[in-house]
């Protein structure tokens, strides 16, 4: 028996699961958030109650000092010698990791260097495994890479069509995101169906406010719809997806605005914001698409013929599918955009209950069952995979 | 009978065709190069002899000139008078031209306005309708574009999730082309199926410098791979097709070019001249590829799996297909292309014919008879649907 902590720490933020191993029984979790601003708030579960806090916390190592204080003073842990591993969320790993590392001084160097290509992430990821080490020094951490499992995929799907020397000098590729939660869904999809992962396609559908699919054949991602950024691929909350690059000069030039303010509206006021013109919520436009809203029935379209194509994309590129996955905040929860995203799928054998698609969160089959093609719906889990891979790289 | 003349105007070169019509026998066909530039070359055929001339040819309207003083020199018509129509192929006709036109002022002036749109082609398109008009002020003209079959997509296959003012402000929207020769194909695919255009799905991969791909609903474009501008899409002779839109400026920065500058590198620079480093020419890679050249393979990899991927996405989009259609340069003459891109169909119903692929630049079917999608090589002809155009429209 080990207890396990998986760490997600943001710019300003930090979230946190505690897991007992290997039963993978969640002791207690909670999310610290606005750490370094006014008014941080520390939030934690314990045995189904929700505690609040709100309070001064200047930077992450204060808020990790607080976090490991709270689980002894509210005695989920009699001491913090109980904590035996460590494992950090961290966005990208580049070439460089394939898998999850125990963390070094040269593991931390190479997450440094690897922040040129996630200025936004690895940072402040950096900032959590710091933190954790000035607090825990002789605890065993684990970095766990969103782009680790995606590192399979062919030259022929992450390679760009642009001059070589771009992927050669400045790592120009697509890296994929989401690769825990591909990763978690994917296995666990195959222990529902009853069949080893290796004789496996699966097309795993990580839908939430960002949003990735990504083409799962023998447990290996051959595919996904993020690229070199989280940017690419599918219309996300405030995200654009793919769109013609010749674009981003011409909104320049007419709106006068540099490319990093393109790009931040690409990003930012983009996808269903950028359509429906009010939310980047899908509930919100589900909601306004009902009332007769057309530029919400829009988005809700956009979004869900983006994945529908990206399917029968993946499809191809597997010769076929065994198994549909939805996961993620809409994918678990958002019984429209399943249903739209597999509308119009029976070429491919996929035959879909609009009973059972009334299931939220749950995992459960979707499909009919004479369906030659299942679908699922599988609420990912990042955090237990987290906890799996500090207690198998450590050693514990 | 009546004679009529398709032009295709750029911006140093005028390529023509004569036609008899409706029988559409082809006259004479040729192409005046280098106008405007020292050593202009006009090129002539006629009944199979081809003639090159290098003389100075400093504008269009000389161009036209010489074209027309030829065609009475060589005796190919007896007097002007015998041409009853010209049709100019225009690039882009925007969301205001959904089929062919009349080219009156009014014409003239949006097309001029539509430059904005297409800045390399419409200006120099204009240039070869202005040139007419000079010459022959009398003779009926009609402007095809190669936006206007596309302008039947639904709204969810051409706007981006993008702030929808950029839309309503500025046009930013998926347009596509090659138009004009995806609908030639796709007309002539029901012809050679025996079945009502109305009744089909239709998947036509137009490949060769610029290559799209187009989902074809009852004779109606549903999507298509070219975006905004012809450089969105599959990996191509040196545009990059779709790329995550981040790397335009993350390609700025690490490059310290100005976006206009990377955009010359995404258009000109990149697709297979990019990942082989040596050519744009399909068929140098491919010779390249056989000789175990791995850039060059992968360069055919690549190419091919895009193309692969689009025709599942095409066929998720219209739940089946029921003819896969290849043409121009490299749809009609590459085997090895064809051969890549059709392997690992068979979930969705496609089985073709290693020995039937062989086929070079001819119409014919390549696939097993009992295969439930058809696979078909059909030499394009954007000429010929100028001529009917001009018939049609003209009244001819």
């Amino acid at each position: 028996m080990a207890k396990i902590i998986a760490i997600n720490a943001g710019s300003s933020s930090l979230k946190f699961q505690l897991f007992e191993m290997p039963s993978e029984e969640v002791i207690t979790k909670g999310l610290i958030e606005r750490i370094g601003l006014t008014d941080a708030v520390f939030n934690i579960s314990v045995n189904g109650e929700k505690i609040k806090e709100v309070t001064e916390i200047p930077d992450h190592d204060v808020a990790v000092k607080i976090l490991l204080g709270k689980l002894t003073e509210l005695g989920i842990i009699a001491s913090l010698d109980e904590i035996d591993g460590i494992g950090h969320r961290v966005v990208h790993g580049g070439e460089e990791f394939a898998d999850s590392a125990v963390i070094t001084d040269e593991v931390i160097d190479k997450i440094d260097t690897l922040s040129e290509l996630a200025p936004l992430h690895n940072p402040a990821n950096l900032t959590g495994i710091r933190a954790f080490q000035h607090v825990l020094p002789n605890v065993p951490a684990v970095a766990v890479y969103d782009t680790a499992f995606h590192q399979t995929m062919p030259e022929k799907s992450y390679l760009y069509s642009l001059p070589y020397e771009y992927y050669e000098q400045y790592g120009i590729r697509k890296y994929g995101f989401h690769g825990t939660s591909h990763k978690y869904v994917s296995q666990r999809a195959a222990e529902l169906l009853g069949r080893p992962i290796e004789q496996l396609r699966l097309i795993s559908c990580h839908l939430g406010n960002g949003a990735s699919i990504a083409a799962i054949e023998g447990g290996k991602s051959m595919d996904t719809s993020m690229g070199f950024t989280p940017l690419a691929g599918v219309t996300m909350g405030t995200r654009s997806g793919n769109i013609d690059p010749a674009l981003i000069p011409f909104i320049m030039e007419k709106t006068d605005q540099s490319a990093d303010e393109v790009l931040q509206v690409l990003n930012k006021k983009s996808g269903l914001l950028g359509i429906s013109g009010f939310s980047s919520d899908l509930r919100d436009i589900t909601e306004q698409a009902k009332e007769g809203n057309d530029r919400a029935e829009l988005a809700l379209q956009i979004f869900a013929d983006n994945i529908h194509k990206y399917i029968g994309s993946y499809a191809s590129g597997m010769n076929g599918v065994d198994a549909i996955i939805f996961t993620a905040g809409i994918g678990e929860n958002s019984e429209i955009v399943r249903a739209r995203v597999l509308q119009g799928l029976e070429f491919m054998g996929v035959y879909w209950d609009p009973t059972l698609n009334k299931i939220s969160g749950e995992e459960s089959f979707i499909n009919y069952p004479h369906s030659p093609v299942k679908v699922m719906v599988i609420p990912t889990n990042e955090e237990v995979m987290i906890a799996r891979d500090v207690c198998r790289l450590a050693g514990i």
